[in-house]
């Protein structure tokens, strides 16, 4: 038994290592190279690292080692590496590098790259950073950050490959191959065809276009599929747009329609796990909080949700102070009710989770939200009466009395309909006031499944028992 | 004001109409198409619209009208729309679709988009899948499905651009073009460079390829970052490098280490998605569903976290009945004890979320767990002092007794603390022992800090009031 239990443990860190290029091993080597001074095996073992795996390094390790380490690597810092690190680390990082290191750090970024730096930074660092960047690329960065923040001209990068639409294969290719480098993104697949008023009118891929014969026209070999984003469009329209409709990458156009930029599928995958990110932490109220946060700040974070929480517990407290004569009569009464307010609100979650998520990814729409909440109900109905039975069981066994049994039961049911009820219904309204159902709806639903469940069994057991 | 609103609405609904290529409207009349039996004007307005909006109006619209709106559009019926059908749907569309249909439907689809489609479906609708295709393909296929599910094998395509590494430009550009179009991906991003015993050794985009003199060698334009894959490796892994290293394509060796297929961005992009999903439902106890799942399948989805539940709301009880003599003495401890319980585990929740969160996208890890425990008793500690002040004065000012404030001022603070211990230590010793944090650290710190919250407050009051 022990054996098997070692082997699994093997190959599990066995398929970690091979999964994760940053090892215990490797941060414990990097930290002691930190701790005696030693520069040249600091480098050595941070020159196989990926600037993301860096990133990763720097926000696990403490506040402390962290200052000595960029102190040590100082020369050799990456501006990749600003890009991936969290940004209250972001901030702290940029804080001790020096002005040159900084300054050689962004000047070698893509576009998109040094917007999503600068975006989060205070103004000084913010000027510090632009500062350092040569006069093109900083009106380019500035041009971006006057579009709105999480819009798609934040995140598109100017560095475009176009051809008229009239042009054959074997233009587009010279075209490609006569173009300086520096004027090329770093990344692309696909050649934009333009028309005249510089409409992006399609998409032909860099294989097609390898592929193809030199006389082919480009408008004859374009891809199906093409999205074209305006610069102001909010970014998780262009995230969900990119995974409905897989695409690998879509022109931006300004407000004239024309091309002004191209977004590719890795930055609309970072939007995706963000926007991901941020549902996860909002229903559980946690705000926009990272890891790497401090105490006070991460306390500040938390403390409005359980504000929150504490105003609805607060008024679930009232409902039971209703019926004080009625606990001071029979104590069991204080004992069971948190059984049934429990379980609404646990049932009030699944609802409101799958809603929160169906909304996010545009399945619940007013095409089947009657058809949602009418099951939700159903499904509340069902698992109600099978848990009323149970805790009616279990109220007789416990406490002796049937019709403490008929009391829990019953509202054990009324609660778990309301709770199936609330929990869709709740979201689906507050989006369409415009408020975001991911942040609001889990206030509302357990304040009603409190509320009801508590008055729902102490209504019932004041009218019946006593 | 009633015209701001208005403009404000137009604006939105604007918004919506840009980012949604299937509209409210469209529905409407598709549904009135199939209403009227009119299988030209269905078929006009299906024409545009993309194989995953389609998928997602067959999610979206009752089951009569789903099997009616098939029947109806038979012959045009696309494969890729069954690759973008939820899962509880597709098996009930392929019911639906005569033999002929389906076989022409799978026919020209991907190998790893027919693995996708047929690795859920029962035997009987697998074979029907796997007789329509060609033997070639079918071959390809019970080859991948021989590989773990959720594994890399399942999740690869076999169609490879590869290209031996002492080629120059000029011979990989000939070789593609020279290639036959069926024998290459759909869409393909890199050529993969391999040395003579097929290992993948390095990535050349197409677009260097492109713009590089012929004569240069493909070694010196390889990519800097280059990861494989063996085939047994978790999808997960597979999802999580491609996000963390920005890939756009990776290639999967078998245990020799061979090249055998190739996986792109989009696959991951999926993955990726998936698992947020599961997440977020299995932290709502949700378990797999999907919102086009019927009645009972929900019902029997969501019972076990709520029985779960009622297991963790009987404990607290008994804790409570503990103290029924406290209790009958001074009824107010009844009305007050559900708030300290109540905090405590909305603050459990934030503490474990950003636990399962950072668990999963590997920023929590053995460097620094205890920062991080040690960060969350300390927000609890901040916190609880915070609401036990309120709950302190509110405590006097309500029930008129400085004692009862006391009181239940020391329950907050010691149930928050316990509550962020709990909220992050339960999921990363879960995860240590190779259980899901996501799926089983909700009713393991609910009934933590049910049980904390419970005891702590009436066991003072006990000690204190009486």
């Amino acid at each position: 038994m022990s054996d098997q239990s070692t082997e699994a443990e093997q190959d599990r860190d066995a398929r970690e290592d091979e999964a994760y290029t940053l090892s215990q091993k490797d941060i414990s080597a990097i930290l002691y190279a930190v701790e005696i001074d030693d520069a040249a095996k600091l480098t050595e073992l941070m020159e196989p690292l990926h600037a993301a795996d860096i990133a990763d390094l720097l926000e696990q390790i403490s506040g402390y080692d962290r200052s000595r380490l960029i102190r040590l690597y100082d020369r050799e810092f990456d501006g990749e590496i600003l890009s991936e690190l969290d940004e209250s680390i972001r901030e702290e990082v940029i804080a001790i590098l020096t002005p040159q290191v900084l300054a050689e750090a962004v000047r070698d970024m893509d576009s998109d790259d040094v917007v999503d730096l600068v975006e989060d930074l205070d103004d000084t660092q913010q000027a510090a950073v632009l500062d350092a960047l040569e006069d093109s690329d900083r009106v380019a960065v500035q041009q971006a950050l006057s579009y709105p923040e999480y819009s798609a001209g934040r995140l598109m990068q100017r560095e475009v490959v176009m051809a008229p639409e009239h042009w054959t294969v074997g233009q587009a290719i010279d075209y490609l191959r006569a173009t300086p480098e520096e004027e090329l993104p770093d990344q692309f697949y696909h050649v934009i065809m333009i028309d005249p008023r510089l409409h992006p009118i399609g998409n032909v891929t860099l294989g097609k276009l390898m592929r193809t014969k030199r006389a082919t026209r480009l408008i004859d070999i374009m891809e199906d599929t093409f999205k074209v984003f305006t610069a102001t469009q909010p970014e998780a329209d262009v995230a969900y747009a990119f995974n409905q409709y897989h695409l690998i990458s879509a022109p931006v156009v300004d407000d004239e329609g024309r091309l002004i930029g191209v977004i590719t599928i890795d930055d609309a995958m970072s939007v995706l796990d963000e926007e991901h990110e941020e549902d996860i932490l909002r229903l559980a109220g946690v705000g926009e909080g990272s890891l790497s946060d401090r105490v006070m700040e991460t306390t500040k974070q938390r403390l409005p949700w359980l504000a929150v929480n504490l105003v609805t517990a607060i008024a679930a407290s009232m409902v039971i102070s209703q019926f004080e004569a009625a606990i001071a009569q029979l104590v069991a009464l204080a004992v069971l009710m948190p059984i049934v307010a429990s379980m609404g609100g646990n049932a009030g979650t699944q609802s409101l989770t799958v809603a929160v998520r169906a909304i996010a990814t545009r399945d619940l729409t007013g095409a089947n939200v009657w058809r949602v909440i009418r099951r939700e109900v159903l499904v509340g109905l069902v698992n109600g009466i099978i848990f009323a039975v149970i805790m009616g069981i279990v109220g007789v066994v416990w406490f002796g009395s049937p019709s403490l049994g008929y009391v829990i039961a019953a509202a054990m049911v009324i609660n778990l309909v309301v709770a199936g009820l609330a929990g869709t219904a709740i979201p689906v309204i507050l989006e369409r006031v415009g408020v975001d159902p991911a942040l609001a709806s889990g206030a509302f639903v357990t304040t009603v499944t409190d509320v009801v469940g508590f008055f729902a069994f102490l209504g019932l057991a004041a009218a019946v028992l006593l």
